[in-house]
């Protein structure tokens, strides 16, 4: 599937990003006058391969949850339960992610890849069947916005610890990616227009951040941050933790998927495959924070040409995300100092898509509205 | 009018603002991991003096029409007439403001306070009548989000040529501002929970770095930007011209009714009135570009409590915006590169604030959600 899925990942098509450019300067306002909004219509209609592109509604977050066996060296104050927890919390509607989507319009779908411990709504199931909310096999339809759904697709409760072993087997790694190409065609084929990344896993800051350095080539001091808000001794031991890890797997960036076993979580490959399988089927997605940009360099990685269909929702305080959007090459929409991860701060900007392609579809023309140029 | 507008104006509220910040401590995210959107649910609480403050929809943009007499002086190579045609393009819903507006559920109310040209709408109305789809008066109830108003409340035809001669009479500068007074308190009467500044007017630019000059103390040449994007030589000419202006009036920043008439436009005038008007009720109003940052300064310099009642939506591309968002000591939501005015880059911005206020109506805390505190 992974390979099928790269395969199938093109360029964006010049022909409709230059009928976009052209209709950008026929509109009533002056040349280049929404600044980078004109520049994202432009990729939108490259990225559909048709000006003007389709308004990216209704959107679908997908909420990928796991845990980190690097948890055990102490990366983060926060007990790994409140993964789990904050699970249910977005189940019942009320996390941050969940009252940004209901405002947004989006459906939320938390998928669980990699948690620790079984989910409380799955009880009385056996551990790798489907939890009592999910659809059997995965997700089906678009939902209702006001109902998160749980899909239960773990592959293994929880990472190795990277200081110790490598986090994931190849297979591991891969079967993770696989379930997010699997949920990114479901959630398109259900009638999202644009997929969210959402991402839930106490101390998932550390792997994306020895991410980030492996495939960035940055010191591990330049690529981990505060995440949740560290104290200052926990924050040097977080960057010694992602050094040694780094030091221990050595991984090679032109090799992602051993990169993402190394020193990866499951939410962070599954996003990568949610990435490459919006990217096949040329239907963007907005990132949100750190942990979404790290997993756009393993998806960059496996197939340049994914890049394309990525919008960077926002840039994340910590640094490792402008690190990272650097080498993308993508600019971030809002900069307001979030770090809260979830989706949160995709979410936000999604109105500010919407806004640039709405521009392309609802706008008069200088002609048409009998507006004088210059 | 404008006097007792300006002594209903008072700080926010402390003890609001205190179980603002004391709330977003407990809902279910690290405190903090909101950034700037937890000191802009802290603001709206001051400024509502409860806590949470109502949700700010819904909205109202309120766009304000005017000509200039310095557009005789070259500034821009746009025409006069764009001034009257755009608000036929605003009124037929055909403008980017429209778009945005529709998209966040917003009117939009076109107030023509001194264009240049009897109103299409208004052939068959004597020229001081209200024009056709104005209600009688001004604006009543909230009105539907898809019909765009008209309201003739025009002072003056065109301002005059500041170069020659002061642009404005005190009176007709006080007759503008209080426009904007009345227009902030009959969409407040109708309904609306939050107010969006909104401008049109070909040369507008060029006053509004006037009016940042008079009021910062800053050079014509920093406060002085390229507008719809004019060439090398009309830029160096509207920095003259705007110095010129400077130097006939050395207008007083102490005496912001006399800067306005001085060196001000109409649309100027009533959006600080417009701004005062929201501040004294108690109802925030989100910022456009650099000509709404420009009546803010004078706003403030009438009422200094004003600002509590501003957000700043965007950071527009003209530099004289951010020299009146640094002396205001406001932070822009969004920094997209825009410059194209009418109160789009604003409208991106009405997700982030309702975002923000929503956080603290709809999001768990820790206790209710059974979720561990680090």
């Amino acid at each position: 599937m992974l390979e099928t899925t790269i395969a199938a990942i093109g360029p964006l098509d010049e022909a409709a990003m230059s009928t976009a450019r052209q209709l950008q300067t026929r509109l009533t306002k002056p040349a280049g006058s929404l600044g980078l909004l004109e520049e994202l219509s432009v990729r939108l209609a490259g990225l559909a391969g048709t000006c003007p592109p389709p308004l990216p509604s209704p959107a679908a977050v997908a909420i990928f949850a796991g845990d980190h066996g690097v948890h055990a060296q102490r990366v983060t104050p926060w007990p790994q339960e409140v993964t789990v927890q904050m699970v249910g919390n977005f189940l019942a509607g009320g996390a941050v992610v969940n009252a940004f989507a209901r405002q947004a319009g989006a459906t939320v779908t938390v998928v669980d890849v990699g948690v620790a411990t079984p989910l409380p709504t799955s009880d009385d199931h056996p551990p790798t069947g489907d939890a009592p909310v999910a659809a059997p096999g995965g997700v089906r339809g678009h939902g209702r916005v006001d109902v998160p759904r749980l899909v239960d697709a773990n592959v293994r409760r929880g990472t190795r610890d990277m200081t110790v072993t490598a986090a994931l087997t190849r297979d591991e790694a891969r079967s993770a990616v696989e379930v997010g190409i699997r949920i990114a065609g479901e959630l398109i084929d259900g009638g999202a227009a644009l997929l969210v990344t959402g991402d839930m896993g106490i101390a998932n800051t550390t792997p994306a951040a020895a991410l980030i350095a492996a495939f960035t080539g940055v010191d591990a001091a330049e690529a981990t941050g505060r995440g949740t808000g560290v104290d200052d001794p926990t924050y040097q031991h977080k960057i010694e933790v992602v050094r040694a890890a780094l030091l221990r797997h050595t991984p090679d960036p032109t090799d992602p998927l051993g990169v993402l076993a190394a020193v990866g979580g499951l939410e962070h490959a599954a996003l990568t495959g949610l990435l490459l399988g919006a990217a096949a089927r040329r239907v963007p997605v907005l990132l949100d924070g750190v942990i979404a940009v790290s997993a756009a360099l393993a998806a960059a990685a496996l197939a340049p040409d994914a890049v394309g269909a990525m919008i960077a929702g926002h840039r994340s305080a910590e640094p490792g995300a402008t690190v990272a959007l650097r080498q993308l090459g993508l600019t971030p929409l809002i900069d307001l100092g979030l770090r809260l991860g979830e989706g949160t701060g995709a979410l936000l900007a999604l109105p500010v898509v919407t806004g640039a392609v709405r521009v392309l579809h609802e706008v008069a023309t200088f002609d048409s509205a009998g507006v004088a140029e210059k």
